[in-house]
């Protein structure tokens, strides 16, 4: 899954041993109590090095988010008109989730410093809300023109984040047990399921119906959703029961 | 609308001193340019009373957001079984555009001052935060115990956010123009009309039924809403929709 561990020639190999240095202070001594001459000092380089990769300690802390962003803008800009918007943003952030996968110690021990020490909690949500506009920016493009196109664009995009977040915080507090794919895949189905457009969407006939009296609005395994008319004749709405129940 | 307004004396005259002092000068020499000491001496009081009323600098930008973030808590602690949790969060929201409604011209000076300054950004997101925390532990109090409780507590929390700013920003864009509470309102019942109960949910015997075959799960003005098991008798499910339609 991880490029690193396919190919480690191709990650800086300082970086690398600048980000093993940072962690193995951070844990033991605390991120505060950590200067950045003690990290290039254990790292074994100067401390121009570490000011090549990172603007500050806090980047340390976060050294693959640019990468992430960068990764998440490109594929959103990789889309065409023939994407559904809310599936496409759904794996925009799958590929933050990938990120966090691929090393999941590391992930754990981030999540508990972030936890701990508030500048890093700032710090990363700023990270969480550039991935929100991100999410946002690229959905108010594809509703341009719409009625309350920048009001979905950013409430779907808030709710994208919020459920790929929800899954992730709770795998990175089960220690990274587990399979984060699947709760993400769940978490973003929800949001799918509540905004986007279903992949082969509801039958011709039944939407063409719908104008007439009532429509099967969704159906989950053992559940029949109708949504009618108050003042539609009671017949009308029963065949169309019929048909959703299969019994037409 | 504003306490303020109606009994300037409930506030403490040198906070307010220090706010004005304070924005007067961010205004002229920029946030950055602009220390401590020259806020006190423009405001006529000295730096302990300063930091009596602020815990740093970046606090004096946003004097009324702990107040806010206290009434939004009680506000929320307040609400009994009977109100519909959704249409709860989105009131709790509606705290926050008062407090920015109560002043505009503040307001709006404000929302500049934070697109230029980075550290004012990263302030204003972890207050934002703090908020969207209040209404999703509220949330999964009351969806406790249902499936994907904490999923949905956390994704509407996130909704109502994004669909509060999308209508705060706008306003304060245009200058703080219009009415904000009508723009606001639009929002919000944008994430209502998604993720919550209409306001009159189904009456008691439908409710009870609902157990047994089909029950209306909503009724807006004329709009029937009935969610049955596929496997319910069909005599049933019209017996449900006949009442739910008023015709039983």
């Amino acid at each position: 899954m991880s490029s690193s561990s396919a190919a480690p020639a191709a990650k800086p190999p300082i970086r690398d041993a600048l980000v093993a240095a940072a962690f193995r202070l951070f844990l033991e001594r605390g991120y505060e109590q950590t200067t950045v001459d003690d990290i290039v000092a254990l790292a074994g380089v100067g401390r121009r090095s570490f000011f090549r990769y990172f603007p500050s300690k806090e980047d340390v802390v976060f050294p693959d988010h640019e990468r992430c962003l960068a990764d998440m803008t490109a594929f959103l800009a990789a889309g065409g008109a023939e994407h559904e918007p809310v599936r496409r943003v759904c794996d925009a952030a799958r590929l933050v989730l990938r990120m966090y996968a691929e090393n999941p110690a590391f992930s754990v021990q981030r999540y508990r410093l972030t936890r701990q020490v508030p500048g890093l909690r700032a710090y990363e949500l700023s990270v969480v809300w550039r991935y929100e506009r991100a999410l946002a920016e690229y959905l108010r493009a594809r509703f341009a023109g719409r009625p309350d196109g920048t009001l979905r664009a950013d409430v779907i995009a808030a709710a994208v984040v919020a459920a790929h977040n929800n899954a992730l915080r709770s795998w990175l507090r089960s220690e990274g047990k587990g399979d984060p794919g699947a709760a993400v895949d769940h978490a973003l189905g929800y949001v799918q399921k509540t905004y986007g457009r279903p992949a082969q969407a509801a039958p011709a006939p039944a939407r063409a119906a719908s104008a007439a009296a009532g429509a099967p609005a969704g159906q989950a395994d053992d559940v029949v959703v109708l949504v009618s008319r108050r003042d539609a004749p009671l017949w009308r709405v029963v065949q169309e029961l019929e048909t959703a129940l299969g019994r037409g």
